[in-house]
């Protein structure tokens, strides 16, 4: 049964060059577990690049299988998984002490986190856009690397991202538009009406004080002009959506009905889409907070003001932030439309046809 | 051996009451978990508020005795092992879907998690002050509280914050100033050394470009500023620290020389200190992308816009703040000033001393 | 909009009650946080229950339909966040000293945790039999419970429970008899290969060491009699399973294509359920090791041997073990049959139909 | 300032080297997945012994200094949340469904994370003796390893173990002996004072059933007999414990008096070493449900039986036992020996007696 006998949990693991790939440049004790964390960051950021590969490589066929849609969720609850570890792994690096990290900081001259390809790699597959990118003391972040790895993620940045194929998915999905139905119709009335009877309601509320009809009144123009926005009446300025209108109307359709056999997966994968950029986001925090405690107001190496420029991205460097946007323009379950049969009925399942 | 024969696990934890406490409002099925969850919250602020005053009461007496400091520390640990498992916790209330929440969000109307009066207690007792709080609509959040719970929280105000007592505390370290030591004398002496020998090196550096030599130029400039600010040079202008400087020199004594026997104790204090402000950040982090999760861009419950507030409060409301700026001041320890025997002596134990 | 204008956040969660429900008995220090914990461990129990509701609830129709999984399995999911939770919420209970624990121990006398009349619903709820508990003190722990306790108990145990519940389901399960296709037949003629084969592999291996020989070929006899187990071959003899034959078909049909569209969300169900196991498990056990570290090896409050009861029943208290011994018949992909094409069809959606 | 100015991320993390040690055999998607989380055991194990380098160091001169304990304290509680981690990184392996693990468990052959000398050393060196390890298949471990591993291994057995240093440290402890005063012989006057009054207590009692009576007096005759054989009255028979009875007594004191300033750090130390027991048996535990979940009841790669081995492991190679142990022998506070005020007085710092 084996013609290679000599495999062994060793050289499966290739430990012999993994074990030997921690090189301190200091005798600081702490430098040790300063290497070992940074290298399993990086080995399982390799792990997130794998994951992707299928993930994107699903979403970049033409069509998208339902039977491929179980290993897209697999493959993002793994990332998932792995972000929260990353973000627990922040424990570890805050038993060390500033004092500690002192002993050695010097040896790392201009090198830095900020140069880790595989992290850069992560935020463009996933959809990060050159100009949203907070600077860094005023400059491109890339200005930081080495040539080859810029021309590297130069190339990255030419394929498309994972928000962009979510995006072009979502506009392919069907049931928004069947014959006989417009959800779209049916959702915006809806909308208008729930507005139309708040409106009435507050109008009618004759022990309200003067103030609080004011604040309420005030409330409703801003969710009409948002809801305007997405129908389409503010037209002109540009839209605050990455996504665009058919995909934004399919995320919003797939939240609303999630229930429907054929949209419990889409859900979940949209789901699984927001806890990876949540988790991204919180692990800058933490990140953000550790280097305060560490650096102070001190610079971070690589000349970043650490904990500003960490706190920043946390904030701004999200993607899957339309995602989290559907939430403005849901209705209640009691003035949702109802599907029609022949909707609902074609995202059942088959085998219930069958006698 | 029993004279109340009748005491039951369900009569111990008045199990009676407790599970009958839960009153959902609406028919929605998510609304029982948003209120255990919340009830668990106000429990676990009940037990920290308890775990508090346990440590004002030690750093309330005119001397802090040595023998106090382990459940001061104590009592610290658990705060920041409560604190983890409410940070932890909001993944229960993310297992709820905006569309779910929908469900019952209008019974609360303005009632708002924004009203804990246990929550205000803890910001309070730690130290978060009036004036450093985040608006709320352009409004202090007093003028949500009905009147008995604001003079109750301004009667809390009136007593002395947890990081006012540590400061006090601090102040009063013994072995900065000894009979013919000044640790701050010696300190300063060192930092100066240090900042001199760097300018020295820079202008030596014949390779560096230009533009490099005056980037690393002005980085020194802002240290020389930071610490012309701690030793006083830039007198006039109000200092940037909520500590004074005997505590802020105490704090920095003992980071230090934290292995010193007399100093450990102290030194793991104070790290408790900055891992609950870390903490609190972390909750309030999480707790905003929540609301964005729930909400999108529509308004919080009781007015509040939400995701924004939130993360605002977690950047500013950081209380220990002075703690973590001590990083700024730390020396290399090869370049710091050796303790004169007769100090290091003074902070060992008696025992030594027997034949 | 507010008939009851007076809802606050105190009211709603009905604070003044809950906050008052703390009555610790000692003057030991610790002996709230005791309270508060077994009191929130409560409540999550009390949200468990509830969500259980809603999981038996769904299987306990006469049809489960597919609109309804997507609920039953947010339900489980959630059920397991709690578990996590109610894991890592032992952390708080270990920053309490043995020391600290005898401080207030006594005042017990006989109530202890194993009264918990919401535990143990939750047991009996997901299908632990009553003749299947690890004896405590070897006695029935129901001898612990006051008369209408047991009697509120035994009427749950008369219901069926969710194991029992998902076993019917899983015999409903189409697909795997369908016209022209016997899943189990093709599995069976494809395990018969595969030991075939190994076995004759074994055979023709001349480099093979004779121990090694035997070893392997032991191993097959093994593998072997599980497989006559399950094929029915060894008929007679009691089966070790809870399942039914039919439900445990199932089960194996679902693992084994679960990439189906029809069968993505009842894999993620049986997922769902093995994580219940093995998170009640594991707090169990962490129970155990809590319970070890305070006492040592005095006896527990109730008269229980602590640890080894509880390590005890971390290893036989299991209900969805049939899930987990699933594992033992998967056979690798390439040797599984692959489904007919009608078979496969029918197992898709609706809407691939539309022109 | 920079003689090497090509030091870069990549280059001081050796990522070229560390991201090409990944080398799947099979083209089974999860088999990335395995090797990384492998490895990152492996990296996080090598740190483990790199601590452990430091607090042996520590334990391993003649006379442990008390600036020593910090670091001790430091590297311990950095293994515990090492631990931690290693703990919830079973998450992510279990994002592997046991038929992806099907598809490239074959490729193993007989290589088995049984074979991790990392993992072998860090048993030996806390302490795991070799008879007391649970047989694998009625064989020792050590037939598994290649001949080079098992010489390399007993190298490091004939080294003095952490929990044997720690108890030759535990035997030296002051205090516990001092003119004027034996710790012992107070203790053991309590004891026997206060099981004294239990058996008086329960005669008296002359409501209780003669059931409960036999009862209570059964568990005081069990505590009785562990008492005598910490006493020595049982003398003859082989003591249940690794350390030896001075040891067992400071380990006590230390227990008992932890208040002391002189006490405090050692407390926690004596803490920390609990919390990596318990860890490790946790890491053990939930390592048995994986693989039954993984394997069901199949044999696990290199022969072992899984589940049942690694749930054995988890209750039988405990190390430090004897501090778990030690909470038999606690006794309440209040019937405490007071120390005599000079054993007390040396325990404090010596700067108190500064004027």
């Amino acid at each position: 049964m084996s013609k290679e006998p000599d495999l062994s949990y060793k050289s499966y693991l290739d430990l012999g060059t993994l074990l030997q790939a921690q090189k301190p440049l200091s005798p600081a004790h702490d430098e040790m577990m300063f290497v070992v964390l940074h290298q399993t960051y990086e080995l399982w950021f390799k792990l997130i690049l794998f994951e992707l590969d299928r993930v994107q490589g699903v979403f970049g066929n033409p069509v998208v299988k339902d039977s491929d849609l179980r290993v897209v969720s697999a493959s993002l609850s793994r990332i998932t998984d792995i972000l929260r570890l990353l973000v627990r792994q922040l424990d570890i690096m805050e038993t060390m002490t500033p004092l500690d990290f002192l002993d050695f900081r010097h040896v790392f001259r201009s090198a830095s986190g900020f140069q880790s390809m595989q992290f850069r790699q992560i935020e463009v597959r996933l959809g990060l856009q050159h100009d949203a990118r907070v600077g860094y003391d005023g400059k491109s972040f890339e200005n930081f690397l080495p040539a080859e790895d810029r021309d590297a993620l130069h190339e990255v940045m030419k394929k498309t991202s994972l928000v962009d194929q979510v995006g072009n998915w979502l506009s392919r999905t069907p049931f928004v538009e069947m014959t006989g139905f417009s959800f779209w119709q049916s959702y915006r009335q809806a909308v208008m009406d729930m507005l139309e009877n708040d409106r009435k309601a507050i109008g009618a509320n004759t022990q309200m004080p003067d103030a609080a009809r004011e604040m309420e009144l005030n409330k409703l123009k801003g969710m009409q002009a948002q809801f305007d926005l997405l129908f389409g009446e503010g037209e002109g300025e540009p839209l605050p959506w990455r996504f665009d209108k058919p995909a934004l109307q399919s995320a919003l359709f797939i939240n609303l009905y999630r229930d429907q056999p054929a949209l419990q997966i889409p859900f979940k994968i949209l789901s699984d889409l927001m806890d990876v950029d949540e988790l991204m986001a919180l692990w800058r925090y933490r990140h953000a907070l550790m280097a305060q405690r560490m650096l102070g107001t001190k610079m971070g190496s690589g000349g970043s003001t650490g904990h500003d420029y960490l706190a920043a991205t946390a904030t701004k460097h999200r993607i899957f932030k339309d995602l989290f946007g559907i939430s403005t323009f849901l209705i209640p379950r009691s003035k949702l439309p109802p599907l029609p049969p022949h909707v609902e009925a074609s995202m059942g399942f088959k085998y219930w046809d069958k006698p």
